[in-house]
């Protein structure tokens, strides 16, 4: 078999790299696959790699591969390679989908929109007022707006709606999606904003995108709405969204990713009452159903058949 | 029309009675419906009442209307009538079986059974450490036992079988709901426990189940476990779940109802760092939606069709 005599490397962080080498050499034992630590010690021939597994890594670290003919990323996000100048520009990027990160990322954002809904933060530590006992809230009274309609965008609002929510979809192009109000581009983003009481930001980072979350968009959202960031930091201008909050135009922000990470002890969220800060684990890659998915794709590029997703360099992603 | 001369007399709070009366008069204009205080106001003959829709009502308070066809409760639970000497035992009691306070559970429910899965409760104030980033959880890796599976309990159910939860039910007698494994009476309890990991209670308060959650149930549960209760205080032993929650038997109990509403502020529940307590709010049967069933459950008694869900008395709900 070609696999055989095909060298992957993978490039992780130290803390997941035993799990990943492991579920990887479970998913196809046949695969030759090498850590960049055994590549140093035994003085492999870059030259010999094929395919490299990649996470979040540094600038630069590609380009001792010459002969690479596809990076699979265990990232969904794969911004960082896109800006990496080193990555050469014909060799395919396969961003990650699989069950594990999609099923993750619907049951964070589906217990943080009944969070927001059901006003959970709001708890009595004494006497017995809450306002759902007075004018008590349902998931149909509420609509909920999530920018990013790709893969993970549209499981959550598969979930949302089946528990009664309105939802509403921001698409950079026209989608389908049962049940879901899709608005299409930047045309259609004031009505999208307008009519959309709990953002999810589920878009990928691209230059279209950055702080696509202003002054102007929050404004134009019902007074007291709520933001969930689960995609990246940087889709939010910090100034705007803490005036915002400060105002009372947003009632709540749930952020889980930030554009330096790890968040700093002090950073202007940390203490902000109406904001509740997570370490990046909104959805996290499952080594256990990743791995099938990698290995799979690397047999698919050896026999030249199609993968997918693609990253579109154009698109950003 | 006959139900134009019926009378039916509404006993509520003063807080919702406003609420109430408004409904069901948009619900059904011609039913000739009446306040306490408008019978005493107007000096009527409370002989001339037949129906009476009623809350949490105080003792005796229906010993006045002889000529009762049926009650019919606004409240999903019904043990305060039965335990009422002087509600005759012959008179028909409709139990609230209404979509919003469905919905309401469910939205409890759910949101809090992810909290759990989640340990949403242990979101860092500094750092970045969070079990979820290590060894991530997943819907699929719990096991959730719903105590009681009526009309509440088994909309819980396939709200969490939906989201990938595994699910076991607790039930008086066998049932069959799909993906939802069912145990059957106390013979089956023993084993139910064993294999629950979120305990959630949605059983009615009768002699069979008060305290039904006491020192040996807790005690079968996986180390860890946790409760949510959302029925009746009286099913918790008190005692027993708070050293449960002392030695690590039980990691968190998420309470909505205790045996004495409101609960005091001193109470050891608000204190203490692995109880949520939230009050009575899970689910508040909705006037809107609600009043149009009292009205058709009126209709069909008047033309003696069979109404449902009738309270047996020998069972207690």
């Amino acid at each position: 078999m070609e696999t055989q005599t095909v060298k992957t490397v993978f490039i992780g962080s130290d803390e997941d790299q035993d799990a990943w080498m492991r579920e990887l050499r479970l998913a196809d034992p046949e695969l030759d696959l090498v850590t960049v630590e055994q590549i140093n010690a035994d003085a492999m021939d870059p030259q010999s790699v094929r395919y490299a597994i990649t996470g979040r890594i540094r600038p630069k670290v590609l380009s001792i591969y010459p002969s690479l003919r596809a990076i699979l990323s265990t990232w969904a996000g794969v911004e960082h390679l896109l800006s990496d100048p080193t990555v050469p520009g014909h060799i395919p990027i396969v961003r990650m989908v699989e069950p594990s990160l999609t099923q993750g990322m619907v049951e964070y954002v589906t217990c943080h929109v009944l969070n927001i809904l059901l006003r959970t933060d709001q708890y009595p530590k004494t006497g017995w007022s809450h306002p759902q006992r007075v004018a008590p809230r349902f998931a149909r009274d509420m609509t909920v707006g999530i920018m990013g309609v790709g893969v993970l965008g549209s499981a959550c609002a598969r979930s949302l709606v089946r528990l009664g929510f309105s939802v509403n979809g921001w698409s950079r192009t026209p989608k389908a999606i049962d049940d879901v109000r899709i608005y299409a581009g930047f045309d259609q983003l004031n009505d999208f904003a307008r009519n959309s009481e709990i953002i999810v930001l589920l878009l990928p980072k691209t230059t279209m995108t950055v702080e696509v979350l202003n002054t102007r968009i929050l404004s134009l959202l019902p007074r007291g709405a709520a933001v969930i960031n689960v995609a990246r930091g940087e889709l939010i201008n910090r100034e705007a969204l803490l005036d915002a909050l400060d105002c009372g135009q947003l009632s709540r922000a749930i952020l889980d990713v930030f554009s330096k990470e790890p968040l700093d002890d002090n950073h202007p969220y940390r203490l902000h009452p109406k904001v509740t800060v997570t370490p990046h684990l909104a959805s996290v890659t499952d080594p256990r159903t990743a791995a099938p998915v990698i290995v799979e794709n690397i047999r698919r590029f050896e026999r030249g058949e199609p993968v997918a997703p693609l990253v579109d360099r154009e698109r950003g992603y």
